[in-house]
């Protein structure tokens, strides 16, 4: 049972994050978003989904609290990143653009396996609803440069799909696909209560959802 | 039990026709190739898989046996088709780029239900082998084509991949995909002797794959 | 903009129901569900996703409204049948156990297609989370009667999958799949909206949701 | 350039390896099935793919030139592995079941990487040819032990379907499939060349393709 705060409580993934954590009795005992602040008790973790904006007050909360930190807000720059590195000093700091776990297993997959498939062709599929902006997607890059090898990426933006990456790799007699399918914001708001409880038995330090998944075993 | 002549004997699809239609004990009692011409006896049909530089004399050899001709010839110009048309006065003709069944099932599909899908949005990928020069298919086109609606198209060349066509749809809740997988020139012959017996059964005419399709339950 | 009425309200598809119709502008300006009515304006429809024991007051519902039904309570018996065949010699009834537009294509293409495939096996594999109790699904033999043929049905129990059926045909040199995915119950709000749209252009008459499918480019 | 001896050299494995072999200039230069013994110089390698009872003849072969044994005979027992144990003690012996590469990866990758799964459901899907016997394959059995967990495997059957291992793994949120398919024999006769040109490199000893593969990029 934790006692977490949350950053961006409104949005929708902060949301997401309120109603999953409940199903395991969690209480949020501290909550902020534009015009909204609650505060019930001492959080052991503060968990920010919102914007690059909230970031500075976001440490602020941590040192008075003195808790831990479990970050995913996008499109963070230096001044960000260095602020949360200080902080990271007194309290453990997870910071990561992507929480699913699944995508994190095949960045490592990727990783430590695409020199079997030098020989072979690659190729990588992403396929995303209609209301994505970007093309290629920021997770298809990052598969991308996980892997030792240069790659064609086809981006398909149709109807509802959550979010979905095949990497396909063929020689001339066979051929292996591995898809990542997120069925729903589930996939990260689990990664999240997973960062959380790793952030919990931690000291300090930076860490990326990397480290959390190789703790897995032991937080679960 | 069919008696055949193959134009194009030593080719490719020459070899693996001969290969396939042996198998139900039909005979090839007449052959043609660059340097090559064997006479056994009268074919019921010719089945001429070469080059367009061929049909006059494919055509002419039609005539000489009064045989049923079925052509897969790719890259067939005004002249061609013109001739085609003269011989199929005489006898049934059967012209197509594509013998694969499930190709014509699919092209058929798209073309009677693409309308269920005008709220959806639609895209296609298709996978080959990377020797294959053109981007998209013929294939690719001919099914887009098939369908009353744009539609991207991505190409993948990967290893040794057969042939493989998708078509996506989806809209906001749901997603409907269709794949055709040639798994090897198999998927051709077959057509290609469903053609012959179904060309035996007319006296003459110009016919496509289409219509052989739509017989294929009388023949088989 | 409709003006519609809402038994089970409480319940997961009534409140997905409510969020999806009020995003076109929608008012629900009747509510029921254990413990609750809400009365603000006479409803033009009454949309009805609960129980089987609640068909009966559901019926003298619409009577005294005189609109019309779209229920997807499954589970029913003959008697329930029965007066939902009265109510809809007054008013429009849309009945259905599936209110999902892809699967209604797919159903159909099935029926038209399948002796196509006469020469082809034929396999389904169905995947649904691992809370489903039943296997195969109701969809999955609902699919399989719709085809003229036998065909052995794998269901797989595996996490969060939403709902994914494939159908599998293949010769010996092709193979044809079609895979339905439900992504969320988005699939099914916006086919019981369609019903609802369907339904306001009926006098009366029993429909179910494969009429719906029929007049989509109509409505839509 | 290789010089190769082949066992089994009429069957359908044999003469796929002299085809796939001759594309590099490869030379067979020893050859034997039922009725058949050719011999033209020394070979450096003996490929064996023929039956059990061919163990002990190809063992004294191998003896005799003092080359190097490739064998991927099926349903060995005791007495045979004996023999290539004490053959493996001169000369490098290759013996495996499979030799696709990608099986090999993905059964290194399942045995790596099944432990992230630990609190993900899992599940197997094969396809294969309708003439297949067994089900599940072998190669399903194979990937699912070197797993450290248990999970339900499909086996479907259908038309010419050459060889298809599908691994699924879902949580709430989130899916990762894997997909095998073998494109045809090229597959292995890939692999086949690949543990000659591995044996080359080597000594003596026993080898199975898993050494193989820890060695491709030294051999390509």
């Amino acid at each position: 049972m934790l006692r977490y705060g949350l950053i961006g409580a409104n949005g929708k993934m902060g949301r997401e994050i309120e109603s999953y954590f409940s199903s395991f009795g969690d209480v949020c005992v501290f909550k902020k978003d534009v015009g909204l602040i609650e505060e019930h008790d001492t959080p052991q973790v503060i968990i920010d989904f919102s914007s690059p904006d909230a970031v500075a007050e976001t440490v602020a909360i941590c040192e008075k609290f003195n808790s831990a930190l479990v970050i995913g807000t996008t499109a963070l720059d230096e001044s960000h990143f260095e602020m949360l590195q200080n902080l990271s000093e007194s309290v453990p700091v997870v910071q990561s653009y992507n929480f699913s776990t699944g995508i994190a297993i095949l960045k490592k997959m990727l990783k430590e396996y695409s020199h079997y498939f030098d020989n072979w062709d690659g190729a990588m599929v992403e396929i995303h609803h209609n209301q994505k902006k970007d093309a290629p997607s920021g997770t298809a890059k990052m598969l991308k440069s996980a892997m030792n090898r240069g790659l064609p990426i086809s981006s398909i933006r149709v109807g509802g799909v959550f979010g979905e990456h095949t990497v396909i790799f063929s020689n001339a007699g066979e051929t292996i696909e591995i898809t990542h399918r997120a069925l729903s914001r589930r996939a990260f708001t689990i990664g999240v209560r997973n960062a959380a409880l790793f952030a919990l038995g931690k000291q300090n330090g930076y860490y990326t959802y990397d480290d959390v998944l190789e703790s897995l075993n032991e937080i679960l």
